[in-house]
């Protein structure tokens, strides 16, 4: 089958690869769409993300390969097989579903594994990142509690968002965030909106946008933001002020990685207020303490998620998100990842939110 | 009476004031001792503390003061008058008291006085620093759900340091510390030693302190740190790795406020640890946030206190802290206050930890 590998800072190649087979447990899934992501233009650029992928040096510690990997961890896809001993009472062939690419040690040694969560095991990586096959290719084997079935009614496409929205998902869980609770969301790129998303399915009392970017805010717009800020060209903590009572919104979500949005967060948030940051960073953040320290202001910051794919999935099917379609501004195949995939969410990067790609399409 | 009063950076001059008289449901302290504070010195310095002192020009918004002002917020003394309105079944005159100097615009329509916390009111800041007098005087008026009666056996020496002692106490409930987590803490100044025998009388696991200074660090050793590492020399971050099961520890308390002590805190805690920081800084923190989400690390900060004195002091008359009257190195009188006093905590930083002012006493 084909496959899109990685093999290092800007080169993923088309490669023919063996089919893989399903081992005890595992299931083996058609892959119907694959969304590209933030991390994996990170890991196109830079090789960032050297925690989370081999260097090409020394293998993985949980997967034990090395480069090239395939790339992808935001995909759907339909179960073509069940290996021996997956329980054929939650899954059969033919069913549409979607994956939680989570890879950790599972050792019982792991605090994190045995009791705590996953995501922040020390070896914690992803499918399509560390090995173990991924949504750019044509098949992939994944074990089956990873494994959930989409919604009736759910397509293959908006099944592929599921792993974007889980993260928004846990950053809000993760954060200090109740029904009700005022927010402010910097940056309306993928993630930013997948959060206004979930604080909208979550039932928050008020949601503002800040994003540089017309076509972003514009999205953001169409995507039932209560206020949208240009941060350069409105004070976006006066304006928040006001709507707060003067005290500022309960939790800010950083989506934006930027130390100009950190710091605008900081001041934008009321006293005892959370900061949650959902971004992979170029660089260090300059970070007013003083500032922190005189509201008692937290921060914390997440990555990925631990089975939160389930109880997703329920507030989906029970009509909490409207129009994640709407996320969706290109198809593509497997040939075109790098020219119409990666690069043009670069390129294009006001205007693209998600790309999907059909590993089983040519050019 | 005499008062240490603060004009402006570098400048504390000793003037005559008249004696304040106390007003409905304020008592009449007469001075005991009052202990120097980083923050006295930093105002001492460069008039930090900007929101939290008057500038000179606009009065400060709860007290109505502007410069000169007493300074002096950690202080112990005993009631010499009761105003009218004062409970007499819980204060009386002749009782050796300390003071949670707490100033706060207290409006009902201020959701932190009427249902929060009042020192992240917008407008807190503290009796010493804003008005209303303060420590380095003979004598000061303070209401009376501000003043606690010492435990029996208490010296006035020992009361005079229950200020920065609910510093430490508040920053450690804020934190996720819970009994027998493994801490470390970053400095061992005054905070850094306070934080020590608020965790060891808190029922810490294990508390390892890394702090440069050979005299600090043996100040630490007395007040039983259970280990000692010299940033400089020693991998803090592996070392406690190797005490903590090569997961972390499960609090860091920055008491530092340098970049370098943040960022080891980030390194040496576990996933999903915390990072509570209580000091005031010089600068902006350089923070890796790859490094913070990747772990899942919250951070957060704390200014001063609210209505933990009591619990505090119960603590005390529990018997659970030992050896504080160690903490202070120097007494002094009130003409020496910038001196010997002040100038001598820039000076002999390594070696001075709590100098206690005598505000009766001349040179
Ligand atoms: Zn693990
Ligand atoms: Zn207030």
């Amino acid at each position: 089958m084909r496959a899109a590998r990685f093999y290092g800072p800007g080169d993923v190649r088309i490669d023919e690869v063996p089919e893989p087979k399903p081992q005890k447990g595992q299931v083996k899934i058609k892959i119907g769409w694959t969304g590209i992501c933030g991390s994996d233009l990170h890991a196109y650029l830079s090789g960032l993300a050297e925690k989370l992928m081999p260097d090409g040096k020394t293998p993985h510690p949980v997967t034990g390969e090395t480069l090239p990997v395939t790339l992808g961890h935001e995909f759907s896809g339909t179960i073509v097989e069940l290996g021996p001993g997956v329980d054929s009472k939650r899954l059969s062939v033919g069913q549409d579903v979607c994956v939680e690419p989570l890879i950790s040690c599972m050792k019982n040694s792991c605090t994190m594994c045995s009791g705590g969560s996953r995501n922040v095991c020390p070896h914690a990586s992803f499918l399509g990142i560390a090995g173990w096959g991924g949504g750019l290719s044509e098949y992939i084997t994944a074990d089956q509690t990873l494994v959930f079935p989409l919604p009736r009614g759910m397509s293959l496409e908006v099944g592929a968002m599921m792993e974007p929205l889980a993260v928004a998902w846990h950053g809000v869980k993760r954060s200090a965030f109740k029904p009700g609770d005022k927010c402010l969301v910097m940056g309306s790129g993928p993630i930013g909106l997948m959060v206004l998303k979930v604080l909208k399915a979550r039932d928050a009392g008020w949601v503002g946008v800040s994003e540089p970017s017309v076509s972003r805010r514009k999205m953001a717009e169409e995507h039932n933001a209560d206020a949208l800020y240009d941060p350069r060209s409105v004070d976006v903590v006066a304006e928040t002020l006001k709507v707060t009572n003067g005290e500022g919104v309960d939790v800010v979500f950083d989506c934006a990685g930027i130390t100009a949005s950190l710091a605008l967060g900081i001041q934008a948030v009321r006293p005892r207020g959370f900061v949650m940051d959902i971004a992979l960073w170029e660089d260090n953040a300059h970070v007013d303490m003083n500032a922190l320290l005189m509201k008692e202001v937290t921060i914390s910051g997440i990555l990925g998620y631990d089975r939160v794919h389930a109880e997703l999935l329920e507030a989906i099917a029970a009509g909490k998100f409207q129009g994640l379609e709407k996320l969706i501004t290109r198809k593509i195949a497997l040939d075109d990842v790098v020219e119409k995939g990666i690069k043009a969410l670069l390129k294009e990067k006001d205007t693209q939110i998600k790309i999907l790609v059909n590993p089983h399409r040519s050019a």
